[in-house]
């Protein structure tokens, strides 16, 4: 018979943006349980965190090396069957790593690692290791994304001719990081964020769904990007234009600083048999166009598990739910695991996480000033 | 300090489609715990249930009676705080007795009762028990939904003079009642629906937010409905004409056969200085719009607590959320409980409950075949 | 070869709203000109109408008699085809009279009259004269109006169960007709409008369609409707429950008081297979719902005639687009017509003016205070 | 007192898109009339296309050299004030020569010329003949895109940012230039269109708009486009990204064969103080961002001029209302014209038709597949 799972967490203490989307897709799931967790930067704020989720004191961790040798070391029955990485993308690479070597499986957020050397260092390991990983690649999560995937792969669209990929935000248009605001505060800070503002932090999204949709990979890119807010570190909004493997073209802007914009990711492709919508903003439908002229609206409407339950009449999701489907993919994974990776699971895993790491690293090639090439290659 | 409540459930197993809902509300406050249940018309049912949310089994319970008897005798530090219920329409009422006799708090599910004579008993019961009742007319929940309250009660609208509501949906366009759908069985089932179909269902929506959003009482109803479903007993369609207190007029349409509505209830209401809009495909903006034309478009930002994880990007919420500000509401109220039942809670509770009993109560009376009246007053 | 037609306009002066709609849509026509008009309630105001328009002075008149007798004795190449009846409501059945008795044709805007009776006489006076009569019910001449049509004859919807049509506006919220807004004077006038305001006005677009696509009639109607606005005589908001000849019911909403509200006509129709939505600010698609949960979105892109210039690729067209139509049909009918009155031409004429006047009627009689009766039948 | 003006027609003819738009637009003014033409490419199709406009036979001519030569020595109150050209592109640049030497002012199709020499010959042209010229950038024609700009300039946005701009339609998804479709032919023939494709015959708009809009020009580009249909010449999708004077940055995409993408230019403009969009699928709303969360719908509701029949009500325009405003502004250029030609007319003139020659020719040669560098400066 199935067992609840049980997950340690880095990362998402009192103030977290991301953290409790985690804990409550797995609550969703319905067979995931929170059992420790170093939660913060401090001692003092990891305890907040963990006391706020009524867990007991001796399973919450001020640092999570303390955490992964102390939990390692646990009986199998209590023993974390994994570790969800939702620290500043500065740790996924030191925490996974980390993790691994404590023989724990991983659920790490976006960005797997914030350079290419260190993805690929992560990919060594996870061969030397033998573990699962998943990167939260949310949206992947959505089962018209799945649907989509699927409409394109059976040909619907034909050939791909354009891919047209927008993900904005606005509520960095004025410097909240110097205003007290954590969120803003390590996502502007290089040190915590990476070498890429906006675009590893929303931007990634609009490549990855690009090549999840399409099939195809993300060859060459030409960008333009900057700190739009006086005094900022990192680029706040961007564009860039891309080729894909089979010669389509695509264009993509990710920004931070757009007022107005809530964070509602869009993509639509076109092949010469017909275009298609995706929306955040309209998770469970999706928008087929065909040559007559005439448009389908396809509507999610089956709930994947009853434990997700998702409404049967159609009512629009939360993040979470997206969220919850990865958790459930991965619990899968986990009960399945007899002892070796699976190289191509149904959840985003390293070779995702590679390719958006390789897409990052591509754009903040072709931005630097002293760069006038107007395309780069994808190292990856 | 605080401390985590303790749940227990009526009805919500394996087919049900608001348990779910109600589990993962509970869970989004992150300090209540479901400790027990009687999930279903069957021991059978029952245990499948609880053992899929991996409940000891000494805490799962064939029949609702045994429940509460049983674990009102159990300690204070392990006995359920409230019971929440979730079984069919016609349970409500005797499960709600039955809990509030037993010593608990109780959360219940719409409609409160099926008749008014049953309302007017759980009123009497409520002020002999002295114990907190809530009712979970979810859409209260949503923040736009308090902040058009707001508006309107500071004037914005000015004098209210026309309501516009519709809850339509699709789902029993077929009859699914005979084709093994649980969900349509008893909804189809006046002995365990009641004597109302869509109008209890979906309309009662509209009536509510009618009422709490204007701060005006629905006075007579017209209306006209009919089971479209050929065999059906209970009317899966019709609209009602209503007087509102000060005079204003309004209209509601409810439906559950309208083919290609996906439960999208929508509410206008005009006054003499502004109009208004909400709906809940767009659950956390609020259109107003000014006599000179022009129009603002409010938007929900703000997450109430960390701890229901409302993104603060604005991203929409789902069902859950709404509802989950509706238990949290109610976990504040049982936490500083003194001994006194709370006559006007900021959660939905008797008084409500009555008003949405009568409307329904009025609606049926007036679509008599025998009446030939056009208006029909409410009972209460 | 063709010829192009020549049109008498009684109404349309300076400050007319509907005139310039009638005048473009004649020209969008490409064969259709204005000879000569009565174009206001006063010699001086018509005048200024028709020199606005750069008519010669000589076919300019200060009375529509004086007009129609005049132009009616012009040789045969002058003499203007048929007349355009844009004048106030209480004029359509004076001025329709004289100009069949004058032996023109008659394009009149709706309502046809004011009045059972007058619409009754009217009939007899086109038995009598054999002349041609159309009535202005624009949005018959919407492409997708007459795809809706076909669709639901072709039983896509099935059998219909519910229609949901609304036809709100919000510009007289305020008491303009005492603040000299000539539009509003008229309206707001019942010796100028008629025993009805904004059902007459506005509403009578949603039943016209109503028995348009269904190609059901209207039986009976229970109606609530009052004026919102202090000492305004006729209403200017209300609602209406009908009956449709199969047993459907509907529910139609008309207003001139509803804030924010821009006239945005929008029908609704479902059938045991299907659902249909048509809404005017997006009068170019149509939304077609299927029972699998699916919808189809038809769009309008094949413009009917090179002179109706709609553009290809299938912008928005706007209200004079489907006027235009209506001319256009009209146009033929002239060209075509061989001394006998078509007695079921394509464009909406005697049968369809009688039926919206017939409507209009059983409203006011339903909704007079001393009326306690639910249902009142249509007299005709 | 006033006067009707008298306008000559270059293209246009029996299958020309853009014709048709152009003679209802100067119908809607109310004063402009149609008096000759040379309608077509052959003497057959001109006069074809101008017996179906009811013209004189004297007055439709088989070439525009004779039309120019015989209607400049036509008496003064016979011959035509101004020459409209709606020829394919590579006509615009020797007809509007043509005209200004024959002493006509000139209304134009967009682009005016088809290469940076040609439009600074034009330029020189208008310098030594001080005749008014009126390039077709219709959409500068919305009052919304006037309300647009003056808030921009008012401040309300704040400093610029980013600019996102869409052209996109689908219907050369198919390779209809050798199937008879007149319009695809001329449109995909460099000869006749010039270099550029849908950069020219859509982008164009993009470009435009940002520039007035803003304030700003558009100092660089970097583009990737090309031919996506097999066998066609001229590129038919296409992505840019550009720089503005201010350092603000902007993305461009245009394309034509993109399905389901029905020609809705879309524009968001975002500053430090707000966000804007418009669309021409809502052309006369305009929703304006502020940096509280909150948005404003404008809505334009007044008719500029009761000859536009624009309706208060706040209708949708179609494009020749906005088409209408352009001629109406230029007619009043015509009557105030004193011998001197308007270096600054409210209308878009040279100055604009020349930014968006050097704008596609900036783009063009940005794409050649021997360049390498990334930016290209705009030559003008």
């Amino acid at each position: 018979m199935s067992r609840k799972l049980r997950m340690a967490m880095v990362g998402g203490g009192k103030e977290s943006f991301i953290g409790p989307f985690h804990r409550r897709a797995a609550q969703i799931t319905g067979r995931i349980e929170l059992v420790c967790g170093a939660f913060g930067s401090t001692r003092h704020r990891s305890f907040e965190g963990g006391e706020d989720l009524f867990l007991a004191r001796e399973r919450i961790y001020g640092a999570y090396r303390d955490m992964l040798r102390k939990e390692a070391s646990l009986p199998d029955d209590v023993r974390p069957d994994f570790v969800v990485i939702t620290a500043p993308n500065n740790l996924h690479y030191p925490v996974a790593m980390a993790a691994l070597d404590a023989g724990f499986h991983v659920l790490c957020e976006k960005p797997l690692t914030t350079s290419v050397d260190e993805v690929q260092n992560l990919g060594r390991k996870l061969d030397d290791k033998q573990r699962l990983i998943a990167v939260a690649y949310t949206y992947t999560g959505y089962p018209m994304i799945r649907q989509a995937q699927k409409l394109i792969r059976d040909g619907r669209l034909g050939n791909i001719r354009r891919v047209v990929a927008e993900c904005p935000q606005g509520w960095l248009a004025l410097r909240l990081e110097t205003a007290g605001n954590r969120q803003a505060g390590w996502r502007a800070d290089p040190r915590r964020a990476g070498p890429s503002g906006c675009m590893a932090d929303v931007g990634a999204h609009g490549a990855y769904l690009t090549e999840l949709l399409t099939g195809l990979q993300i060859s060459a890119v030409s960008a333009d990007m900057r700190a739009c807010v006086a005094g900022r570190q990192l680029e706040d909004d961007g564009a860039v234009l891309f080729r894909l493997s089979n010669g389509a073209q695509g264009v993509l802007w990710a920004s931070q600083v757009s007022v107005g914009e809530n964070g509602g990711v869009r993509i639509r492709i076109f092949g010469d048999k017909g275009g298609l919508l995706w929306e955040l903003d309209n998770p469970n439908t999706l928008t087929v166009h065909a040559l007559d002229g005439s448009s389908e609206v396809l509507r999610f409407t089956e709930p994947v598990t009853a434990l997700t339950a998702t409404p049967p009449a159609g009512r629009t999701d939360c993040l979470c739910d997206a969220l919850a489907y990865i958790y459930n993919q991965f619990a899968d994974g986990i009960l399945a695991f007899d002892g070796k990776r699976d190289p191509a699971p149904i959840y985003p895993s390293l070779a995702e996480g590679v390719r958006v790491v390789a897409f990052v690293d591509a754009v903040v090639r072709n931005t630097r000033p002293e760069n006038t090439e107007k395309w780069t290659q994808l190292a990856m």
